[in-house]
């Protein structure tokens, strides 16, 4: 399975947009971490809600590659958020991912969004990746 | 309540990041456009999940603020994102908002997002926005 | 495909629990009716949340069998709602189900609820639907 | 704060529909369980989606009135369930529920469904809950 390096790797490649960082990947999770500049802020200096949604996405989308391999054409099918608290702005964002579910052709996992070195979550998310047929070795 | 000239520069001056212009508003609705370019796409040619999540809920927002009045504080408290099929890669992201309720303390309503000047959906989305105490009339 | 008066059999011989009938179906879509009575209500005079959800996702179903044919594999993965205004007491639940894609192994729909004879939605449904590979003939 | 048998009296007086019963209380969480019968069986022998829908949402009020105290008035204002695997038919579903966020006007949570004696999650459910605004104590 891919490490925490390839991984980044992969990330920085395909997506070139995203300010994501892999902070740890593994045994059904990952770890993300986003850092928050003006651009990711909002009128009131709260995180913007799309940056919180797309540090979770990216979360789902390493602890699945970390558990299938480095599949580009997995794809999101649905993504659930409800926002807790309001992030500090002038900290990281922080995703913890944890995989329900790893099937043949969907995956399952949830992601608490923290600013970063805080215990209170800012955002909860439920999301949901759709595997290609071939990518999935037999359970 | 605000007109769509209003709302378009109410959402150029709070929200500059955002490349969200808005088309339409009123009737518990709005419509608004995303231009897409190498930007917003993802490896495979297609748009990234999060700029359709951010154009949904913009739309929501001014479909909002188009019943509420111009209200800085009205925050998305969830939202909830379907993707059914690949968006263009050539052509801008259309988000309709229609409002199922505007109550005194939670907004609730649906977007469609298409690829513009084609019919089928390519992802829908349902939302709540919490409303400020003071912003709102009495019903 | 399936009739009105077939989908009505099925659902009375495989699901003999629900107390659900199939008004309409076809055309990407379905309504199913769901009388109230004692059993239904909670404390206040309202009809339950898991009453509504059962509706609603009977609604999906009949409307996806009505695209597909009579598949009792068919299982939903997913069904998020939302509560918006109190149901009346004394009227059954109508559910309008509307379908956004029914694809080779995935179905997703909406499903607006009321109480029968009124306009205003007290709650609103989005689901998928898996369907096994052997159901969907190639689209 | 309430405790479980506080919580399981007021369940079986305004509750008399549900075969939920509270096997645990307090620090922002709650298990319930519900006894499956021919009942709660669907076609293939598996736990019918509305029976677990409605633990879950008696998961969640038990938790959240055990942090705000016995307030028939909180209502359920979305639920959101994934089913990841179909669940015994022989065992009892067990509901853990684990609160995010119990605010002034809204409470958050998750809900963890197991076949009783299983490790492997059935279904995962996020639910809010909005609080009447006499209900809270100043936070």
């Amino acid at each position: 399975m891919p490490s925490q390096a390839e991984l980044s790797a992969f990330l920085a490649r395909e997506f070139p947009q995203t300010r994501c960082t892999v902070e740890a990947v593994g045994a059904m999770g990952a770890t993300v971490r986003h850092e928050v500049g003006a651009q990711e802020l909002r009128p009131g200096g709260t995180v913007s809600g799309p940056v919180l949604m797309a540090v979770a996405d990216v979360a789902l989308y390493v602890a699945i590659l970390g558990e299938i391999g480095i599949v580009p054409l997995a794809v999101t099918t649905s993504l659930s958020i409800n926002f807790l608290r309001k992030p500090a702005s002038d900290r990281a964002i922080v995703g913890v991912c944890k995989l329900m579910k790893v099937g043949r052709s969907l995956a399952v996992g949830e992601v608490f969004l923290y600013s970063e070195g805080r215990d209170e979550v800012v955002a909860h998310v439920v999301g949901t990746y759709s595997i290609p047929p071939t990518a999935r070795a037999p359970a």
